[in-house]
């Protein structure tokens, strides 16, 4: 784990899913009891080991404070944060078991769908149904681009439903998203602009790969692709729905990117993500129909259905087929193959429009539920964005995010600040904010959590 | 595909889903036109054709009646149906496209298992029980270590078939060997000692992540571990059967391999990528069961049912289980869960044994096969290795190789020469011979390609 800043290296074993700022303050307790992390140790800088973990800074920097308090760490001005001398031995006595107040109550972290919605039956008849009628074929090594009948089923369905215009030749199917963006990043020129809030996961994957990122400001309108950093030749947008501050690209902005991609032979990467999830009205078309030539469309499993499959698509350009296979190698890497055949078949038999249409309806009703409660408890303050997604952002005067979170934690819920989604280049201030992920939980759980969030907005957010 | 009375070998791509009758004629058209089905050919019986393709035997049927009907095909009482003459060039009159009879009639290659034993009932109920029984965060986020029930399955079948000591907590899944091996050449340190002869595509993989190899000598006792590279950390094997040469790690060196781990803090990867196919004796437990503190065990499913999930795991000694994961990433990577919950099924409830004992029988019978054609046509050559796995090696004196490979292409024969496969690094001079895989072609068109193997055999190795 790199520190160019004289923190100590620092590999820590996080579980995935929900909880993990709190599974980070435990994972950096036992560290420190078991002497991994020995008195006086200086720890990693927060951008350091939140972009090794896939965590955002914030909940770094809150998990260090949290150790800080508990006395397991000294933060002093200057010299960063440290072990405390004694720490393993004074605080930790006996404590086997461990504060069990330590996981939280509520998950509201962003990104997640209802896993509790996933469509068994559907799902089960379309792997029997595929796994009887595929090819001897399938069962061997396998195409690097993926099944030819799931990117036939693609083709159709993201024409249908996304208006990308393509053929089943320039999709490439990988294993996520993030996966597809490790692939771009190898076989794209090294300046990127980037939106300038974004997901410190991808940040973090662009920079190992060696790319140097230019954020572009984002606001009320998505990103401000009126004036494009002039080296760039790459431009990774979410047009549908900014990720996270929830805008959409204006039309106006949509055909300035098209128009700076066709003026300097530069590719934009459309990030889809919840693309299918509008609530307000249809979804608008993605911007790869506007220029298919021009823009890499770039789509999962993971909101839509499940990330469980590990299941994306790339929709590529001519140009860019051979250069993005290459890079994938011929012998690995490629997605389970029978799941590629259990979603061409879910795909159409039309049971993937039915879920997709399903879970609209559930996640708007959501949406408005965190809406009423927001705006019920703290009616002076603004939500941003478009009805669309799996989560909301409050947006909150500065120098209030840290005691919300603070608050939050306290009361057992897990959310993410919205200044730890800024691309740390980002030359503007940071916005603050409320990043409310409503998708997961099931009825009972998401209602006690949203009260628990609004007796917390009513305390700290109070003009 | 399989055409055990006398029609020819017919690779068809047909969609999933409906119309796949209307598929195949379309395909069998296109064949035709193409110049692939050239006029006389012979095509596969019904049943061949319907069983490879997924299809009921009466879809083939109709199918090659339409073909009657308009002219491509003959079919005539007692000799099967045919291309008819002329067919292709009357039905298709422009015919601009291709040199088709390009690809090689009789695929030889190594390292493909049957893909048409794919036990796709026994599977498709372990699909269906596994995601009925599966917990709702099953269809969340995911654990980086892989299913919990995987991991349980396969630590008490590694266990019972393999000699493999260890816990579901050491085991990590990744998506085949290639991914495991890049993790691994992420966490250890530079210099690695290989085998002189293994599979180019890991050799690359080595040397892309920077790694400096340094080739030990093998013989007929497998690789000389008895004189190791001083500056190598780990050491990458095939200890159950030398790949590709074929021979089994002699105990005394099994024995050394480990004495040198252990007095230089070094770990052995052991890959075991047919470990379960042994023909001549049961097989012999993994190394990993003599030092589990000091071996890596990492194999697949891509040999012992078949590439198409993607499902390897990586046995670790506890001092590597946090690199490893620190180097996979919390975020993605980790295979399809629920083909990783079909698996622990199809483990747990006897099928994976089942597969495997039927295997192992119908290889054995391909393995014998081809040693009676080779000893009946080159008597004087030796074919090298333990009786196992998917390929066997006829060596040839110095200077053959080239000339054999090149009247076997002649032949339509593809197939790799031993040479090939040595590390380019190894000082000694490559050794000749033929690689011949023996496990993935359907019964007829395997004894063709023996057929095919002995002509070139008897014409270039004759001394």
């Amino acid at each position: 784990m790199s520190t160019p800043d004289g923190g100590t290296d620092l590999h820590l074993d996080l579980p995935a899913g929900g909880a993990r700022r709190t599974a980070l303050a435990q994972a950096l307790r036992d560290a420190v009891r078991s002497g991994r992390l020995a008195p006086g140790t200086r720890l990693p800088p927060y951008r350091t080991l939140a972009a090794d973990l896939g965590l955002a800074r914030n909940a770094v920097a809150d998990a260090y404070a949290e150790l800080v308090a508990e006395g397991w760490f000294t933060a002093r001005q200057g010299s960063g944060t440290r072990v405390a001398e004694g720490a393993a031995t004074a605080a930790a006595p006996s404590a086997a078991t461990a504060p069990s107040s330590a996981s939280p109550l509520h998950d509201l972290l962003q990104g997640k769908p209802d896993p509790a919605s996933f469509p068994r039956s559907a799902w089960a008849a379309s792997a029997r149904r595929s796994l009887a009628a595929a090819p001897t074929e399938a069962f061997g090594p396998g195409d690097p681009r993926g099944r030819p009948e799931l990117r036939r089923a693609l083709a159709a369905y993201l024409s249908r439903a996304r208006g990308v215009r393509t053929a089943p030749d320039n999709i490439v199917v990988c294993s996520g998203f993030a996966n597809g963006l490790r692939l771009l990043a190898s076989v794209r020129p090294r300046d990127w602009a980037v939106e300038a809030y974004g997901l410190p996961f991808h940040h973090g994957i662009l920079e190992s790969a060696g790319v140097r990122a230019h954020p572009v400001p984002v606001d009320e309108d998505g990103a401000v692709t009126t004036h494009l950093p002039a080296r760039a030749r790459t431009l990774l947008l979410t047009p549908a729905h900014q990720f996270p501050t929830g805008s959409r690209l204006l039309p106006a902005r949509r055909a300035a990117a098209v128009d700076w991609a066709r003026n300097t032979a530069g590719v934009i990467v459309e990030d889809d993500y919840d693309g299918e999830f509008r609530y307000d009205r249809k979804p608008v078309g993605a911007v790869q129909g506007l220029a298919p030539g021009h823009v890499v469309y770039a789509g999962s499993l993971s909101k839509s259905l499940s990330p469980a499959m590990r299941l994306g698509w790339l929709v590529l350009p001519d140009h860019l087929v051979d250069q993005v296979l290459a890079a994938k190698g011929l012998r690995e890497s490629w997605a389970s193959a029978l799941d590629q055949l259990a979603l061409a078949d879910f795909i159409e038999c039309g049971a993937y429009d039915r879920h997709v249409r399903r879970m609209r309806k559930r996640y708007h009703q959501r949406h408005d539920q965190v809406l009423s409660v927001l705006a019920a408890q703290a009616p002076h303050l603004r939500v941003t964005g478009i009805a669309a997604g799996f989560h909301a952002v409050l947006e909150l005067p500065p120098g209030r995010e840290a005691p919300a979170l603070a608050a939050a934690r306290a009361a057992g819920l897990a959310l993410d600040g919205l200044s730890a989604y800024r691309h740390p280049a980002a030359p503007h201030p940071p916005r603050e904010g409320l990043v409310i992920g409503y998708a997961a939980l099931p009825d009972g759980a998401f209602a006690r959590a949203l009260h628990a969030l609004s007796e917390v907005i009513r305390r700290v957010a109070t003009p």
